[in-house]
């Protein structure tokens, strides 16, 4: 059943990526937890906890492709356990001698909490790729663009000069910090979970904590030191920066949105060869990755803020924060993994229109105006220059003025000076902006792995 | 795929109902995307715009189990056109004389909003059935007990007596509000689309309004007057309403979740035979449905406010808003259906336990103060009523207190007198209220249909 | 003390109204809470609960301004206690013998919810008439521009032509629901509370109901038959309508924004006089109000959020939710407020451009493809006709295309056939919606009352 | 004004801090805006930029309580700017030499971003205080209660033993987590701003980085090395780590709150002297402190949320995004800031019933079910022990329940060996994780510096 339109045939890949798919796909989720289910009894094994040669038959056999997925289906909905089905699926293809050696003293969370630290290993890894990915391209970009003139725009409107690499260098760097946040939270994200019925450990008596500690090492996650039943912190941080990437891919993306407006045209996103943006108008070529980048954003953010309501838990377990984090976690995963995919596609295919860029600047001549105030500033004063300016300007109207000859006309400086002081696009500093986030952003790269594990 | 564990087969039923996911379910879905077509061309066809016989051939053979879902999945994505891929699939199916005649002049969210409209219809239809059950059986259990003493609770601490048919009034009142705004709600939502590429029907020329009129009646649904491409308003309210429905329906799980906790036990969810609540802790009973429906309201609540956001749309259309309704609006009613089909599961069997509530009342013997106060007052005023209480318990310690003899030895009054006061558990009031409730839900019951359509 | 930004001197006026603020500030707020006392004590006073003279003396001292607020403040603190602050202040001013018959019998939520419902039958009714005037401004807008041509745009992308009138009409009859909206509700929201302890009304005995009627009546609220201390769905719905209103305002305001965007230059939000867009740049003029329209809407949508997760409460009474109403309830009522002012200003003096609006639909000479579209059509069949175009459309690049010499050089039509299927806007049809949500909108506005009281 | 109960006399306490009402009451935030003046023109004057005496003069005489703040309010509503309204306030008391020479080349996000650096730096300071301060007290109650054996509860249902030092471990350990966190995001956070116009600092000329860093140094923040007018993630960032503070609190009131209802009885928040939980229940003791955590959680993750949404700005500025983080970020400080002096009140007087925790140990029989159903594994295998157990308990009840003799009676075990497994309360191991946690949290302390700056 596809119930969610996210999971369809038809629609799927808006809404995540054939690799995290592979990651949360049904039996592939099952796997990840048959694999927990090998490596807890691996750990026990180790501990005398369990016989060596049942955890041997339950390394081989737990494949989800032996179980009987119905059957599974069936005894979950009988038992209203979230996990005993699969026990009882797995049981089935067990030797009878290995099938009281299954999930021996763990819960549920033992396996979810667990298959979560694998999920916020392995999205990690692909967000870390990608993100890294975003930025070198965006490094790229800056580089390249970094004395491309063009309109800045502030409250929708253009204002003074900036170039695009200046523009593409703010994007690089936020997606540097978010980098950092990544490495930040890596030890405290990858964490397994063996608690027990209430977090103590009872069941195993003293070998608890050793038992813990070799199972994390077996699913290659932290040992916490303590139960997180209830401490969900760590899914709430891990989904909450996600969201926050997803915000930074959406400014990009609406950024090229605005931007490619027709009127403007400064920047186009690539046209996939083959894509129809629209039937009824053939003209038509709709920023569809840019604006789905938003779409993702908004969805992604709704996910996160259940994870950090869920940090409210209550007692030693709580169904409703992780029954919840069953479905955010897993979304925000996936709609962030598109989202850098699709961030990907359409910053290496980013087509930039320099002389449009250049028009814009032509067109709204008054974009010199903050280097023409610094000009007359030096001259009457900052207010009173600002002064003369306005009037200026609302007799002549906003958009297109003739400053030097209206400046000259009122004797405050000759047209010359004007056109002197307007002159430069005042965008040097920008470019020096730029020059010291790649020298920054190419500093850490080198400096620490290209792979998050 | 089942890339999200909403659509899984283990847990899908946590997340919807068979009832949903037979409207959600991809093939159901793309079957009303082809019904909605079939009512195009019947509209169409009534008007002259395609070929009556067209129509009749799109009529015949627009049925989803006739397609090649995966070439429609393929062109999807290569068009990266929302609705292309499906009617190149359905042409492929079509005799060559109709091929031409499908879709004509539409265009994507003239199908999708559309699809939303009947599922407003639909689904509303079913929360229309369950909600009114769940006030059919809250109505019963108002009236079973309209007497049965408890103790009603503020802060989390026992306070003055209530009944426990009271504390049932208070919900069926709430749920009735509810049933009220589903009547209300129901002709904006269950609306139909047809705006063609920016709205203003320029493709039908002078017969486009005609035109939707028909295609709205073949598809059963209101014809809206105007295109509401980027008014969402619709959308966002009915989504708002299901949210808070499910927040209604929380207020009782948590309710129950609370009072089943064995050391208050005073209702209880019903045990389905087969449940296993622990398997660590096997003397556990866990209310699980209880806590579910707050998990449910959680998440519609994230979806609802997806909604919301989406309203704010650009222009004469925006993907970023019908994109994220694509999911939430789903997510939403089948959150809610879901929550909706436990609460009435967890109603008609919930245990009820009036002796564990008169040993509460018994026990915390404060519980008459309110009573005792409303006594003192008529002796002494308010205030200084109040202060010789707030001395007396102050004194003895907050949970069990021999008021009578206490106020006595101050002189307040006999022993006796206080008795008085006190016996009476003074829930008579709340006996009337539950009467109140009952009579005005079974007045508005009777007059309204059992079925929203 | 103004320790939020939104109550400050310098930056209240953008986060509330003059006449909202005088609804919120502290001691209007203590104001509406006096007379709730005295509206208490006088229905006592008629059911002979408290002696007339008491009620009188409490009607004529209970003023705001009589009381030491400092006093209040601090038993408050002390205290921890909502009410009781106010009330020993109250009782300070009041004769001996009228001490004793303040707030007898009454809790906090019998005060803040009845003042809760005072509030949203006084936001209610200014929102009736702010958005009733927004209304009659679009009204009047949508019927001046009726005829006026311009791009639609979806995607952000110029499309086929609607008109003016036609975009306006959209947000009207996206109004008008609103408007329906708070009709619907209104009797639902404007309800007092009188509950006492747990809602039971025990402290007055056989008294209770009826005592609640007459003090409903005083305060002019509905009687809400039974308590809702934590049934708040009432506050939820008000807020989320409220919300929703905003996300109206906030999709017009950033149309607005969108298009007085310079390259745009069809809108323009009017300038008020004295008023400096940028001090850096003073060439601008920055799109405030529009944008303002929208940073309100997320802050409503966050704080009627907090009131749908309120409706989540525990028992008979809940701090939590009813707490977070206090800050959430009033913060949306003062956003709305001001986002209808800021609406209705920005409509009234909204700058119309109808040339830049049809030099844009010349500009995109591809506008026409709608039509041209359906005129190819009717020859070629639908599939190969929209082929045909896009072939065109590619070869030729998107924005500027001669398209009847075009197609004439395919041998597909005249030239002439072409000029003459685009000569026509295709906007006769969005005429008569607007024709048709003009005609609506008057009729329901006729049959309705101007004050929502 | 106070036109925000949060801003009120009487209930300003409940959400802000005196320490956080000193940064954020509109005096105090307006002279945070003329000393970051000052710091520009200081930084201004060693540049040469502006005259060294008239950086002297600004220096001296931008204090707040020489304004005219009737005329800056003024003069900020006429102008629609944000701050030159202020400007307009400082030049009046400036001598005429210096007036000039005031926020040269400067625009508003300039002071209102430095303003937020400077608030997560004190604010931040505030936060890392009293969150290291409920870190000890949770350390010393974990160290005290490390063996106070108490009923694990999951679902709200007792189940296996813990200690109570255990659950607080779990708590303590979480909040080191966010001490973590703090610790990584400073320098992120503790940004100044100083970007001009458009972020490109065009105004300065070539000094502008340079600039830039001197103006960082005199406010005491961090060089951002480029412009972040529309990177918002630093905000969004702290924002929702405050929120998960928050959310960490209200797990423990949470707690609180429902392990002190009187039928649990096991922990109780201290009662300040001169609280009254209830006027008309005086019996009554409301766990207020507890309560009102969860309220402050709520309302804090409601604005981080808008932050987080305000990640996606528009182009060089945008004010949709920096005017909603004008309500949010202070919003979320305050809030925050009084969670944590509340969380550190509760904390420190917390009373723990040790008498009451073993009670229910001793009452709910079960709870030592994991134990006896280790030790039947040991005998039976897993499952057929779990199967036992089951039937047990279905055939006697399951609160109180005789495990030792109703096995002996199946001859599964002899009623003394049953009592052997179940002696132990198993918690041992709950108390090594204590020790953990205390070692790692004492370490980590040490190695860290008491203040945050």
């Amino acid at each position: 059943m596809a119930t969610r339109l996210s999971s369809s045939r038809l629609y799927g890949h808006l809404w995540g990526t054939a690799e995290t798919d592979a990651l949360f796909d049904e039996p592939a989720m099952l796997q990840t937890w048959l694999d927990i289910l090998v490596g807890l009894a691996r750990a026990q094994a180790s501990l005398g906890i369990v016989p060596a040669d049942a955890a041997q038959e339950i390394a081989v056999r737990a494949r989800v492709e032996a179980l009987d997925l119905e059957f599974v289906a069936e005894q979950t909905r009988l038992t209203s356990h979230s996990t005993l089905g699969l026990i009882r699926g797995l049981q089935r293809v067990l030797p009878e001698g290995a099938r009281e050696h299954v999930y021996v003293g763990a819960t549920v969370q033992d396996i979810t909490d667990t298959w979560f630290g694998t999920l916020m290993r392995d999205v990690g890894a692909i967000v870390w790729r990608d993100l890294r990915a975003c930025e070198a391209r965006l490094l790229e970009l800056a580089a390249q663009h970094r004395d491309t003139v063009m309109a800045g725009r502030t409250h929708g409107q253009p204002g003074s000069p900036i170039t695009f690499g200046f523009k593409v260098a703010s994007w690089a760097d936020e997606v540097r910090r978010h980098v950092d946040r990544m490495r930040e939270g890596r030890d405290r994200w990858c964490a397994g979970q063996l608690a027990g019925a209430v977090g103590a450990l009872a069941f195993y008596g003293p070998d608890g904590p050793e038992l813990r500690g070799r199972f994390c090492a077996e699913v290659g996650l932290q040992d916490p030191g303590i139960s997180w039943l209830t401490a969900r912190d760590r899914v709430a941080e891990f989904g909450t920066v996600l969201a926050m990437i997803c915000g930074t891919l959406a400014r990009i993306g609406v950024e090229v949105y605005e931007l490619s407006r027709p009127e403007i045209g400064e920047l186009a996103e690539p046209a996939p060869s083959g894509a129809v943006s629209s039937i009824t108008m053939p003209h038509k070529r709709n920023p569809e990755a840019s604006e789905h980048l938003d779409t993702l954003a908004r969805l992604a953010r709704a996910s996160s803020a259940v994870l950090v309501e869920g940090m409210v838990g209550g007692h030693e377990r709580d169904g409703r924060s992780w029954k919840a984090e069953w479905i955010a976690l897993p979304e925000v995963c996936q709609l962030t993994a598109v989202a850098l995919q699709l961030a990907r596609r359409l910053l290496d295919g980013l087509e930039v229109h320099p002389e449009a860029m250049a028009a814009a600047v032509e067109r709204f001549g008054g974009l010199g105006s903050e280097r023409v105030l610094a000009g007359l500033t030096t001259r009457l004063g900052r207010y009173q220059a600002q002064q003369a300016l306005h009037e200026v300007l609302r007799e002549q109207g906003t958009t297109v003025v003739d400053l030097p000859n209206a400046l000259a006309r009122r004797g405050l400086a000759t047209a010359e000076e004007v056109r002197g002081w307007g002159t430069s696009a005042g965008v040097e500093t920008a470019g020096r902006m730029v020059d010291g986030v790649l020298s920054r952003a190419r500093a850490a790269r080198a400096a620490e792995p290209e792979s998050w594990r």
